[in-house]
């Protein structure tokens, strides 16, 4: 059985070239480059409440971390480093290499450092710490939508939600699309590249995690105003476009979780500039509403009608 | 029974006056002025492990924030901000509070501000992410002690074990004792007036949370060189002095954990500034050893002979 060390050391410890000082110290050292602010965040992922108990461990390393690197594009941060904190049952090797692989296989892609973290024993929790920078200022806040601002969504949502439906045999799903959503669930991208173009683009931004009904709701509560979203705009994927339970298809589409899409609101002379990122980078961006001076979200059909659905979101202590 | 969102707001929300941008968006925003670096530390705290699960919220609160600040005061940092993870068993509002208010009240003190967080269900588990700042190349490293340097530590040290080890009924401690004692177990209070002090004073620092043994080995191994230490000068308590058990007694002075002193080591021509800290912080500092060009830790007693003692420092999966 290796030690706390020992783990560490193998599997945690590798040079930094951009933090002052990285792991093996009381703390880690940052500078952080003038006319530059930090963002930070935190996220906890807990074994039987965000991931089942024999989820791959190459994909939590990866999810745990993208979780925290979706924060950071909502907010239009340049990835730079992170904190690991980890409480494991045992010193399983194979577990603990697995999961270092997914994390570090997502770190490299996006240039983060692992600078530092705590190795401890108890049930598994992965709780990671993310930091990034951005010209001061340039933030990417909840606060800044306007009335006549348009909502914007990247990718498709509602894939996450449904290949937990079907995990859950809520819905039979065929073989190849559980592969292909399951992916979405297990092992988000988060959009990085899309925050850091939507600086000075969007008036604000926000990642789904909660599902685009809720955190559009955090985005309105936080902006002082109200929003109203043509459901049949919303972009599904064609796999959730297969799923013949309608229940389940629109509650996922606009109240599934664990999607890591941004949602944005931008003023309508944007959309040439967002357009233009879309092509950049490849990734569909779709109206799907307004902001107005009204109260909450209101989701309506083509014929102008409210459409129900259920859950606002996942609450944990419901 | 009280919401996520219901619980942050009413128990973690406040005004930050330092932070850009605090709790309620995907991230926190942070400026670091020019010339000053950041430090950043995780800690993760276990239920079971790191403490008992009846133990006192308020405690709990104190002493989750109080070992961040702790490495944060190793590395000569001012406190500047706190991330709370934080999973909960359930959104019990009473524990929540009282909570809160033990991590407020450490917070408050240092002029720490909780900037963002995330909260969960799950076993209980407190994951804390501090921020603090120096100028710029003024850390107190593990790997900057020299041959020729004296070895110090603040306070006194084994009072956390010895309560650890009267609550276990290890020993048998009198009752004025076993609360004076688990003062320091459960409300340790970081020396983070000591740290910013010994900048410049210092050659490296490290807090004692594994045990001195173990914990001054961490800077040997870092800085390759070796130590004496004379374990009759060991600082002890009045409490711990008057524990009857040898083994006990010796075990907690030089290899028990959870005391959040600091041991630093500085060169001979600065016992004067050391002194003078000493005073002006009405802390003691005491000089227990040497730097030396050897390998490792030897502990002597006042015959010159090697002091055996059980435990090198908490090892969580042994």
């Amino acid at each position: 059985m290796l030690t706390e060390f020992e783990l560490i050391r193998r599997f945690f410890t590798r040079d930094t070239r951009r933090a002052v000082l990285g792991v093996g110290d009381d703390c880690a050292l940052l500078a952080v480059p003038p006319g530059r602010e930090l963002a930070v965040t935190t996220d906890m992922l807990v074994c039987g409440v965000h991931f089942f108990a024999d989820a791959r461990p190459e994909w939590l390393g990866h999810k745990a971390l993208a979780v925290n690197l979706s924060d950071l594009a909502a907010m239009g941060a340049e990835p730079r480093w992170a904190l690991l904190a980890l409480a494991l049952p045992a010193a399983d090797e194979a577990w603990v290499a697995a999961f270092a692989s997914g994390f570090f296989s997502l770190a490299d892609r996006y240039g983060v450092e692992l600078i530092g973290g705590d190795t401890t024993r108890g049930p598994l929790n992965i709780c990671i710490t993310a930091g990034g920078e951005l010209p001061a200022g340039s933030a990417l806040r909840r606060d800044g939508a306007k009335a006549g601002d348009e909502v914007w969504v990247s990718g498709t949502t509602g894939d996450a939600a449904l290949a937990l439906a079907g995990l859950r045999h809520e819905v039979a799903l065929a073989a190849d699309d559980a592969i292909k959503l399951g992916e979405r669930l297990h092992r988000p991208m988060p959009r990085v590249e899309l925050g850091i173009a939507l600086r000075g683009v969007a008036s604000s931004a926000i990642d789904v995690s909660d599902g685009l009904a809720a955190d559009l709701g955090h985005v309105l509560l936080r902006s002082g105003c109200g929003a109203s979203v043509d459901f049949a705009s919303l972009p599904r994927s064609a796999e959730l476009q297969r799923c013949t339970d309608h229940a389940v298809a629109t509650r996922c589409a606009i109240a599934g979780g664990d999607d890591y899409e941004l949602c944005f609101t931008a003023a309508p002379e944007k959309r040439g500039s967002i357009a233009a990122i879309s092509a950049d980078l490849r990734l569909p961006l779709t109206m799907i509403g307004r902001i107005d001076t009204g109260q909450g979200l209101r989701v309506r059909d083509e014929a102008g009608r409210a459409v129900a659905f259920d859950g606002g979101g996942y609450e944990h202590f419901r």
